[in-house]
This record gives structure tokens, sequence and C-alpha cells, in this order.
């Protein structure tokens, strides 16, 4: 790999990609209601990297899609995922996105979940426009498994009892479920053959899964500047990531003690850091966490090999890579 | 009128209504996450008249419908409606809905956002089961109206300047939208003529709002008993309601300072309530506004005479008369 995948790819479907951009422009306005524009332009304008956007793109293409549906479908994908940060920063009563203010904070949440909800309508518009039933079908199931996925999250929040299984759950809601259909659209779209169509549904969720497992490492080795958040913060939010769930499932009772105090009631000192550190590290649970995610990347890349060969099925391989690669 | 019209209209689809409630226990369900059945069962039992469900049934029902897809249309605009009142309850901040505490209040803001979010997903997965292009359409414009109207509904919020045409575009929004959509769809679902499902549409919009119109002016009159709200619960709200909105049009420099306290700033003293209501009968405006009512509800029942002859046509005629029968 020289240029970063999700560079690659933007380049080669720059094209598609301003047309993409053109739609969600002209989408979010609101004749009645500026403040629509106004918070939705603070998030899409905040300088994404338009992933998933990309991936529908490149799915449909590498299938040899030729019309114009995919624009909107890539569209559509994007809109659910704003709709998605705008209530997440409501519900984590988040200050911060990307480094900066979120829209709950300049504007307020009533805003923040009213635009969502405005947002969802206008993805569903899209997505009907395509008159596509199958494609209706995927998306439509995957808005409900992110909703059920967050809902989960929330009630298992600060339990440190939470399962390897309960996670698996979360994230497959959260983070995988719209890239398994962000893909899968593409190659249903573009009329390919059912193993094709597996094949890029099992790409995306897989890379999903890869991605977040990652971002949870990143928690315990990142620096700032490269992924917006500090060694650690995670930690102290409390969050029951892969690690600490492998960690408290082979620790004893007075470790159980301190995951009880630190995640379970949030009762952070001085030092906790640095011994929490200590216990991922004793317990193998960052190992064992790094090699899940180089599997779940590893099974990402398999599953585009019954797709055409194609060089923008090469660079979504090589996403799966990056997504990993930066991993100690 | 002997019976209430809703209720005729219930014993009269009382089977189809079972089968809804069936639908919507089924679609409410999650293996994952618990909390979801929970806080949907607190609203969707709350024993609210299911009014749009019954608009939706009877529509297609009147135009000769045989099928089984009105029954998840009916579920759908439940759903739909549900979530929205999920959904209002966070940014209202309120504590009490149908004389119980909301779900916001029950359990936090961060369940009624999600459950909110899961519900709109399930709608449209019922929406989609139907595989009617149109209805898909139809129900996903309105949910974005329904959005654009409560965003509109957030930005002119104490501003003393809203005129009748933006009161009316917000009123299309929250609540005509989804009365015109369920009506609609049922006669499109049902394959009726374009006149008659035009007449449905204008029936369900004329209905809401005449139906909000009447409840703006029932601030003024009602018994709490029988509304659930007490005399100048909007008012203290500092909500601009129609009567409000036409004194203040009417009203000197004197009288503008007296709605900029109350209604702009929110400062409502000892005295304000009962000199609101001589503003209000002195420019006429609760006369206005219950004429304006009536003329709405009255061109509800014109719209529907393009429709079929039958006993629930008359029933839903019947119903445009009885929302603003409570009138003084």
């Amino acid at each position: 790999m020289s240029a970063k995948p999700h560079e690659a790819l933007a380049k080669m479907l720059a094209d598609d990609m301003a047309a993409v951009n053109d739609v969600i422009r002209t989408r979010m306005a609101s004749e009645h209601a500026p403040r629509i524009p106004e918070v939705t332009a603070h998030l899409v304008e905040a300088g994404g990297k338009r992933i998933r956007p990309l991936m529908t793109l490149a799915a449909a293409r590498l299938c040899g899609y030729e019309g114009a549906h995919h624009v909107s479908l890539a569209a559509t994908v994007e809109f659910i995922h704003t709709a998605t940060l705008l209530h997440d920063d409501v519900v984590d009563e988040s200050d911060q996105r990307r480094g900066r203010p979120t829209a709950n904070l300049l504007w307020d949440n009533q805003s923040s979940v009213l635009v969502g909800d405005y947002l969802f309508a206008r993805a569903f518009q899209l997505m009907v426009s395509t008159g596509n039933l199958r494609v209706l079908d995927i998306l439509s199931n995957a808005a409900a498994t992110i909703a059920e996925g967050e809902v989960l999250q929330l009630t298992v929040a600060r339990n440190i009892s939470t399962s390897e299984e309960t996670y698996l759950k979360v994230v497959r809601g959260k983070t995988a479920a719209l890239f398994s259909a962000a893909t899968e659209v593409g190659g249903v779209i573009a009329g390919a053959e059912e193993d094709v169509v597996r094949g890029l549904f099992d790409y995306g969720d897989a890379l999903g899964i890869a991605f977040q497992m990652a971002d949870d490492l990143l928690d315990w080795q990142g620096d700032a500047g490269a992924i917006g958040k500090n060694v650690g913060d995670d930690f102290r939010e409390g969050k029951l990531t892969l690690p600490i769930i492998k960690a408290i499932a082979k620790g004893g009772a007075a470790d159980r003690d301190f995951w009880a105090r630190t995640i379970g009631k949030g009762k952070v000192e001085d030092g906790d850091l640095e011994h929490a550190h200590a216990l991922l590290t004793r317990h193998g649970a960052l190992a064992e966490t790094r090699q899940a995610a180089l599997d779940w990347s590893a099974k990402a890349r398999m599953a585009l090999e019954v797709a055409p060969e194609h060089a923008l099925t090469s660079e979504l391989q090589d996403l799966a890579d990056y997504v990993v690669a930066r991993l100690n």
C-alpha cells in the first residue's frame, strides 16, 4: 500500500463522490426550517472520511454497475450515519466530536434529536427513490439493528458482567450493521450474483468488527493527534471495551473489585489508568484483542475473494488491512 | 351521532384492529434489548384512542380492500406516532402524558431517543413489507414533513412575530402530515381511483388542522378531566397557539409588551392568565379560531364526498364533526 486505501478509493471514485456530495447538499436543505441545514452542515462538513458512502460506491462499481442509484444509496448511508451521530452525541452527552464542539453543544439536544429524525426520514426518501425493494429491506433492517444495538449498549453500560457475546451484538449493531448494509446494497443494486452479495455483506460485517476492536485497542496505545482521543478516554468514561471484558473474565476477586469501582461505578482515581493497563497486559487481554481484530480483518479480506477482480476490490481488501495496521 | 365516531370505528373495525395490535406487540419485541418492549409498552398500552391506525383501516376498507397490507400500514402509522411521542417528550422535557409519567422520566432521555429510533426503523420495515412503492413514498415523505415541522416549531418557539402561515406549516408537520398519510395510504393500498385518494389525503389534512385548532381553543375552555390538561397550560408553557397569534396581530404596543413578557420570555405572573383571556376575547381571537376550526372540519367532511358510500365513510365524516363538537 502506498496511499491510504480510503484516499485511493476517494480518488478512484471522485466523480461518483462529487455526485453524492451534491445529493447530500440538496437533500439536507429545508425550505421551512433553516436550522436543519445549519446543524447538518456542521457534521457533514466536519471532514469525516466518508468511508461508508465510498464502500457503497465501490461495491456497486466493482460489480460493474452503470446506473445512477448507487449515488442515492451512498447518500442514504451517509445520512443514516449522520443521524446516528447526532443522536449518539445526545445520548452520550458528548461535547466534542472529531475535535469540534458537538451539535448538541452548539445548538441544543432538541435540535440534535429532531434534525436526526429529519435525516433518517431523508435517508428513507432517498432509498425509496431507487425503487428497489430488496435494497429497502436491507437498509430498513440495518436501521433497526443499529437502534437495537444502541439500546442494548445503553442497558449493559457499566455492567461488568457483560459477555463477549453481548459485546459482539452491540458492535454489530452500532458499527458493523451499517458497514455491511453499505456494501451489500452496492452489490444488490448492481444485480450481482448471490455469492458476491453475500461476500460483500460479510466483508462489511467483518470490517466493522475489526474497526471497532482496533478502536478499543487504540484507547491504550493511540496518540491523541492521530485518532482524536487521548489514551484512557474510554476507560475514564467507563466504556466496556473488549480488552476490559477479557481482563475481567480472567481476573480474580480483587481485580473484580477494581473494575466494579472504576467501570461499574465510574470512580476513577489517580493511578487507576496505570493499574488497569497492567491488568490488561498481565492477562494478555491486549494481545488477545489484537489477535481478534487481525482475524476479523483477515475475514474481511477473504470475504471479497468471490468478488470480481477489480482495482476497487483490491482497495477494499487493503482497507481491511489498514484498519488494523495501526495496532502495535 | 349516538356513539362517539372513533368508538364506532373501533367497533366496526374490531377484527382488523386486533390484527394491528398483534403486529404491534410482535414488532415491538426485541430479542437482544428488553428495554425496547418495556418502553414501547408503556406508551402503546397507555390507552390512546389509536385514531391514526383506525383511519388507515377505515380508508382501505371503505375503498373495498380485501388484502392484509392495511394492517401492516396501520401498525406503521402507530409506530411512527409512538416514536414521535417519545422524541417529543424529550424535546419538550415533559414529565406527563395522558396523565401518566413519560418514558423519559421513568427511564431516561437516552432510552426515549434510541427506542424512538428503533420504532422508526420498525415502521420502515413494516411498510417495506407491503412491497408498494407509492405507499413507501407517501410515508417517507410524511416522516420528513413531521420532522421538518418539529424543527420549525422549535426554531419559532417563543417568537411572538410568528405568522399564521408559519403556524399552519408547523401544524401540518406535527399533526396533519401523519393523519393525511394514514388515510391516503389506505386508499392507495386498496387501488382506489385518484380522486378518491386525493379526497382521503385532503380529509386527513383538514382533520389534523381542525384537531389542532380545537386543541388550542380547549386550552381556554377545557375541563381538566376531559382533555388531560388544565386551562392555561399552553399559555403557561409559552406555546404560540392560534388564538394568541391572532390576538398579537390585532393588539397594540402595550399588548405586545405583555405577550413579549409572557410568551416571549416565559415570565408569567398572577393575573396574567386572566388578562390574556380578556385580550383574546376583546380581539375576537377565540371566536375567529373557533370559526377556522369549524371551516377545516367542514372541509374534511366535504373531502370525503368523492369516497364510496359506506358506513365507514359516514363515521369518518362524523369524526370530523366530533373533533370540533367540544368547542363552545
